[in-house]
């Protein structure tokens, strides 16, 4: 068995396109971002919803200038034009295409934005011992839109988008603990119990992701999303911006206990 | 309004039989705890059912010596035989009497033990913000013997006794949060939800104490209680012990906060 890969050896082979899937069990222990890549005239409103959002949309890294293609942290070598597996490109609130690469349409005008992302605290809950339904049954964490009403900025407004795990009580509080110590990849959780006391109306019905079993003694935990900042985007229908494809994650040289703020 | 007590002065005022009721809402911001005075040949063993059951049962203090009237950090005057307002006498596990001094039937085989309680973390959710159901009901806190075991030490065993407070989930959340920082006084919750998961069988039935309001929306939210040792004692009877009455506890120098590991 060949060693893991490093972040920056992950990343050279995203660069050169050996590696165009998704990130996921990929640098295990550091962290992964979701990505926002908006035109400067709309990085201030955003910047400004991330900051009065800080549980759905944490900021882990932000480019210093428009048109900078390196971030402070995250890798000597890290360029967003080719270090994410599989970009999606939006017009006016609409997809209009998946590429490997944005360097060709890169323009000076564009602000970066890297918002932490739950990989970092499943791989603590995982190492302290609980069980993780939707990696246990192989499955995308369900993801549901709830009522919980985010501070709007500017253009930038909508509700939380949060995912679900099923824990037993005593788990789900050694949960709340161990999340609490990572404020930057969402933090403690938001709700636990009744989906409806947060407007969803059926668990089974998920919004982003797949379902996933709950059993008898277990409650739902719901936990803020960084799908979350995506609606806000694709709600304020910005004329052009990039974003990761699910799962596509830009992997970092950031270690997740970094991120742990105790 | 005269300026409020401090443990001190109320230690003295204890002493003098001037104040022989209980201590709820005295000294506002120190620590206040449960008692156990055990002979010496059951110290050994209590003190390792404390050390294996930390959650329902954490020493605060705990005398140097049999004998010893004084503990470290308590207080420079305090004295064990004089500085609590109601003292029960135990024989082979049977209430005897109650009484304001222990002085003339202290003898030198006695071990002080001082458990931490739980209003020295309620004070810091109500300085949160949190409501507490029995605070603004104007009862005592519901308490319940559980199917929890705790574990056994030489005589010593039984099951966990804890108490409830109900919380919506947010708060329920950040009361965990808070709690966590307060091992010393019970740490973070032990349950929430289904009382039957954890052997109450009604939740408006208690055991101790007095029942609660539970709301719509809330869930019962179950802490480890400094009741559990009591229980303890009662069951492993010993010829002799002294605990404090119920509500009428040690006050001591020790400020709430420096229990707080963070």
């Amino acid at each position: 068995m060949s060693a893991p890969l490093t972040p920056s050896q992950l990343r050279a082979r995203v660069r050169s396109g050996e590696h165009t899937g998704n990130t996921s069990g990929y640098c295990e222990g550091f962290v992964q971002a979701n990505v926002a890549i908006l035109p400067k005239d709309w990085a201030a409103e955003f910047l400004q919803f991330c900051q009065l959002n800080p549980k759905p949309c944490p900021i882990v890294g932000m480019a210093a200038q428009p048109g900078d293609t390196n971030i402070e942290g995250i890798g000597p070598d890290f360029d967003i034009r080719t270090d994410v597996p599989s970009y999606r490109l939006w017009k006016n609130g609409e997809l209009t295409g998946e590429v490997n690469d944005i360097s060709d349409i890169w323009t000076e005008d564009l602000v970066t934005f890297l918002i932490g992302c739950s990989f970092s605290f499943e791989e603590a809950l995982l190492a302290d011992g609980l069980e993780i339904r939707n990696l246990s049954e192989g499955r995308n964490v369900p993801m549901y839109n709830t009522n919980l009403a985010c501070r709007p900025a500017g253009r930038f407004h909508g509700n939380m988008v949060v995912s679900m795990r099923p824990f037993k009580p005593v788990d789900a509080i050694r949960m709340i603990q161990i999340c609490s110590r990572f404020p930057s990849v969402h933090g403690a959780p938001v709700h636990f119990g009744d989906p409806a006391a947060i407007g969803i109306a059926d668990i089974n019905q998920v919004d982003y992701g797949d379902s996933v079993t709950i059993n008898d003694g277990e409650y739902p935990v719901f936990t803020a999303c960084g799908v979350t900042p995506q609606a806000a985007i694709m709600a304020a229908k910005p004329p052009f911006c990039i974003t990761h494809s699910p799962g596509c994650m830009v992997v970092t040289d950031l270690p997740n206990s970094r991120l742990a703020i105790l």
